[in-house]
């Protein structure tokens, strides 16, 4: 989580003071869970938190330098602030009670930090593809022109796939948003699932299955993996960016703000980086999957491998999601558009891309299908490669012209019909029933 | 896919053949789609299927060494045998309209063909949790012995992990059971959104809400990566059996079978080699998610990069997943439990296990509780390292005795008492509700 | 390895029959240093040896089906031909050092096999650097043009690259050329390190340092690191090709074959497959790197969890980057440049990569370096977004003009001057100290 | 880069400020060759060092935020300080120039920073190998006993993999120190070859063969899959460390400090912590491979898409080894080992480690090895099972009795003898030549 890539919510998020904050909040409704069933003295956590505890890292810090554990460090400050009380606090459980309930509640809360943020890039993909709704432009696969799309349906496509993505964050977020109150081994030894199912209740969490000392890793490397597939979903934006903005192509730009420099040695140059930062970001979002993946298998009851790896993961690839998805946003929002180019490149390659209209009216004349495909590929390549108007070579071709009339030839060079399926099909991916 | 761990019915599943059929099916299907809506004379695909045609994998190579470009190959292959109406198969559609409609077939196939063999799995696991239910174990966090649980409640974790596995797969069969019959751009240049809704829903698919030239790779990235977590799940079972099948452990067993060798060294040894196995063949599965993930991103409206990494992890990742489920279905089955083992193994450290009881039980009576525990843990310490018995020294130490009674601290060491919720624990991962 | 990207000696490299006849090589090579150390009658290799072991695979199958171990199943085979003399064989080993030894053979063998088809890409580029030396391209950065490089020179650092490609895979072919001959655990407690390094020297291979059961897989994890750093190489490569072979830049292009069809669907398209096929594939090589390291840490003297895995990583990383080096030699051998299109794309932006002389010269003159680079951009701007000519624009701006003569400023225009290096730069990289 | 992983030098090393005082040495190297060269005034750098730059990092972050550059924010800051003579700087040099050779030095110097750690763990693990040359220690396989060998022969054998890791971080120090002065795309086009060499040598640092805008990036692929397989190496100790420690073990214990608390439930515990934690660090040093190789297929002359990957895995990465290095060191130096129970454990099998002795022996005399085998076996689940005492039931066993006397069974029970090699072996992993 470095600075240049963290969005602030995020770091008061993952910050220490927010941890232990949230160490305490699990810490106070566990006590007040069995002050309900018995277990300790009504009235014990009003006591503790009417004493106004100051979380301060830095004094936690120091005691765990000595035990060597976090948690007892957290119980030991709080104890310091708050005296006899405090002892009631943490009763029967296991630092992974805490921990790991805390780490739902924060993985969770992440999850909700960056839903606006992709709400707002939904609304802004959705807005921009009924802007270009009809906006013609060249459909490219393998690089190479092919038929023709409008940029609203390209814009479209990526709403479709990030709305899969919202959809499972959603999924993610129900599955993380699980903890534990069950002692070192999870069976309740001196406490109850009830006291838990209450203590997590209040906490907007469910509890475990079958804990063993922790909360299962599946869930956290099913939510890892479903961050990396929403990060792949906006590394295919962001590539698709960067394709349209280049030299040659130039469909499409990112905004360019006054007094940005894109390169200290040609002035000249209008760079799509953030993009490009947006397809690196996505690396570091999927590399958190596989040791998320390796986490799992944890020895018996739990070892603590998964510790380190969660302590990193866990901040920087939801913050880089999160910047991600603002980032991204803020692209689609300001995306400037060259409809001239996009007619221009369109046009380039003389109506080839109706060629499939022409191979088709030749097939309904009964021409085998293999055969229509030589004749029509003779004066595509005429075109191609010898600059020929693409519709009087087949016009002129006499094998062609013995089965389509000129104005048959000639209807099938219609933009409008191509792309009359489009309007509805932009509607069905971001109206109100979309994604 | 190697034989040694490909199931019969997925090397079936993704034979060439099995793939030519299912292409066969999709045009087929479209051209019935077709002749539906009046785009093909009614009757073609009756009289192609009536043709009787037979598939010829090596003839399709042939054809392909020449063409370079499978579909066509295959088309005219099928144009060989039926002749004339085979020029209205395809019609209006591209390559990918066959070969991602079909790939989704297969991919939910084969998550149908996973599905017994997971289900056998979850069984097993469930009948052997409630046969040992009561079997008392001692838990391990770190590898060093905890507090208790049982036999049974460490295979009801594993179920109810691989319960919500099952969750998983069947959210990435919904996911990935989409095709596409939309043309080159997926604009339906040439067909309707009826057509393929129409076509696909006879294949058991739903449509893609915007396709490219290709079924969004979102849901492909989605479906490898929630295999590596149901694998991660079966790795963690592994582990563990590894770990009771180590000699000093010795509390549960891989069945072994006669005339089996454990070592062509030491005949003496009985190896937990297919749970090793599972593990290895675990960062087989994981390792397909990064790919998958890769090709997420492709350029425009498709480039064919995904491809070759899909026919390789597509029957790869399923094959490895099925024989893991196979294998480990068979491994719970079979696995032997030693009960004297796990009695002797729980009773090595003399109840210190308890000591949690007797810490509670002191702040109970007032102590704070870090005093409370160093109590404890020089008491603890004596019989983990001098051999004193815990119990007597416990009792014997003047400061705990100044608190507790000899009664009450014998009180806390009750095994039935600190495993009192296994038994609603285990029904509730793999009762009727479970998991 | 599916036989669709598996080159023909790599599929015999890694048969089942292949396998045995190194198993059979490594057993003898053992045999004969016993013989020789007096640990086995003289004469035992060479009678059996005389025998002529046929091996059958499917017999192996047979029997390890019932005894559940590979190298017993394979032993059992050997002396039902060869009868008395095959007690002698595996006198004091354990399997792992007939495995070990011999994956260590295949995989150095392996890297044998790819030498000639990197050298084959490496003279490919070398020549074609060399053919298109003094061949101006415009240089891009983030996609849009920056300043001039000539096609060889992109060609030459590729070769660069894949020179030092070439290099790691001497460092991984030394490293992994390591077998072990020394018993169950590592210790020749029935053999000794005589006898080890004179059966394995002569199979040419060095002894392990350290063995436990198994050789150490960090030589593993390196061997496949290596494989994907090449892979990566040849991935970049290949993402160039379909840039410079996209419709809009047109510099350059994969030879198309007569009878090759680029699209079921649209007969004019020219794509470049197998770019995109060599990217897809660059992933799956990549994605082995992860398992291999995940297998290091074995347990103990061994665990068989690698086993699996290399069963599956060994064939088809290695056959993957084989059949990517014959590709790509292909590819570059064939590659079709379109000198005109470069030379057109070089001029679209006129002359605006020279900016940067422009600029040098201002700084030369006193102005201060960001003052100049406003001063410079401003007419770069008119002439990439008005169309003037950004020669005659800096001409005629004032400030310009009040410190660069009309002739100092056409002077910085000067294709030749900014490409005087590329030569030797070229030279450095192809020639015979290149690399 | 989380202070908890962090060793104090490498947060110094990846600051901000020791960012930019590389970046001004790169400016001043270069300058400085270009005065030698007669490109700049004689005397610029010295006037412009004499003037005593206070880096100002939060400064050139308020300048980023307007000019979006980060190489050219910065030369505004030091042109804000030095005034006039700041316009030589970075003549005819793009970013690039300035930020790869920069990090070029970065992540040299962290080899060179993690080198001391590294060998002071080597030095640890030779001198406890040394130490523990003569105890033994039951190795295993599978986590099942299988033959002696000794504790330190299982450290020599970390050590030979660490060896080897240490000659891979030498490799990729010398891969990575390579810079690059050559401008916009890398051509010199107002530079010189001569130059280059001449500010890089300066800095300690080679020039790329053919450098694009930036130096290639397999180079860097290169260095992370090292560190990669380095910690691969690590984690392998750390996991056998647990296996050690763990409660029916009992061999080996991480040093417990006073004040350590083990678990805040079960006073009694000591955890292999540090040894679990080594583990997990070591999946995130992995995970920074695979972006690492996904960074090198940068586009054309490149792309930035490799920046922000760069700015998290080079400080995670590094830092993260160091921490594990000076972690395992530590944990080496500390390692508690108890003879007694290496002992109890290798005597727990009652010799059913010699069968392979028998075996040989029976072999010798005649039997065929594969019912040789079937009589140890027996006689070995005899042991095994039943409580037999192994020897006793070799010697009662008529078959066996029929080829060995009494004498002859019993020689093979001498722990001495299949140890006689474990000092030399020792000795070449840890002596002069070790390695």
């Amino acid at each position: 989580m470095i600075p240049r890539y963290t969005p602030k919510d995020f770091a008061a998020l993952w910050s220490p003071r927010r941890r232990y904050e949230v160490w305490l909040e699990v810490e106070l409704s566990a006590c007040e869970a069995m002050e309900r069933a018995g277990l300790v003295p009504a009235g014990t956590a009003l006591e503790i938190r009417g004493k106004g505890i100051t979380i301060d890292p830095d004094r936690i810090d120091e005691i765990e330098r000595v035990v060597k554990h976090d948690v007892i460090a957290f119980l030991t400050h709080v104890e310091e602030q708050v005296g006899a009380p405090a002892r009631w606090l943490h009763r029967g459980m296991t630092s992974s009670d805490v921990l790991d309930s805390a780490l739902a509640i924060l993985l969770r809360d992440a999850i909700d930090a960056m839903m606006p943020r992709l709400e707002r890039l939904l609304k802004a993909l959705a807005t921009r593809a009924r802007e270009h709704m009809h906006t013609p432009m060249i459909g490219r696969s393998h690089g190479i022109h092919a038929e023709p799309i409008t940029f609203g349906l390209a814009l479209a496509g990526h709403h479709a796939e990030l709305a899969r993505g919202k959809a499972r964050l959603e999924v993610a977020r129900a599955e993380i948003a699980v903890g534990k109150i069950a002692g070192a081994v999870g069976t309740y030894a001196h406490l109850s699932p009830e006291i838990e199912a209450d203590a997590l209740g209040k906490l907007g969490l469910r509890a475990e299955t079958v804990a063993t000392q922790v909360v299962a890793r599946d869930r956290h490397a099913a939510y890892f993996t479903a961050l990396a597939v929403v990060a792949a979903g906006i590394e295919r934006l962001a590539t698709n960016v960067r394709h349209w903005q280049r030299t040659e192509v130039a469909e499409a730009e990112e905004a360019f703000t006054t007094g940005q420099k894109g390169s200290s040695a040609m002035p000249h140059k209008r760079n799509p980086i953030l993009s490009e930062n947006l397809c690196g970001l996505a690396r570091m979002v999927r590399a958190a999957a596989i040791p998320a993946l390796e986490d799992v298998a944890l020895w018996h009851e739990r070892d603590i491998s998964h510790s380190s790896v969660e302590r990193m993961i866990a901040p920087d690839a939801t913050a880089t999601l999160a910047f991600m998805l603002e980032r991204s946003a803020g692209l689609v929002e300001g995306l400037v558009v060259y409809d001239q180019n996009l007619r221009k490149n369109l046009e380039r390659t003389g109506g080839l891309f109706f060629s499939e209209g022409v191979l088709l009216e030749l097939v309904a004349k009964g021409v085998a299908r293999q055969e229509a495909y030589v004749w029509v590929q003779r004066n595509a390549m005429k075109a191609a490669l010898h600059g020929e108007n693409f519709l009087d070579a087949l016009v002129a071709d006499p094998d062609i012209s013995a089965k389509l009339s000129d104005l048959e030839v000639r209807r099938c060079f219609d933009l409008t019909h191509v792309l009359r399926h489009v309007e509805s099909m932009i509607e069905r991916a971001v109206g109100e029933l979309g994604g």
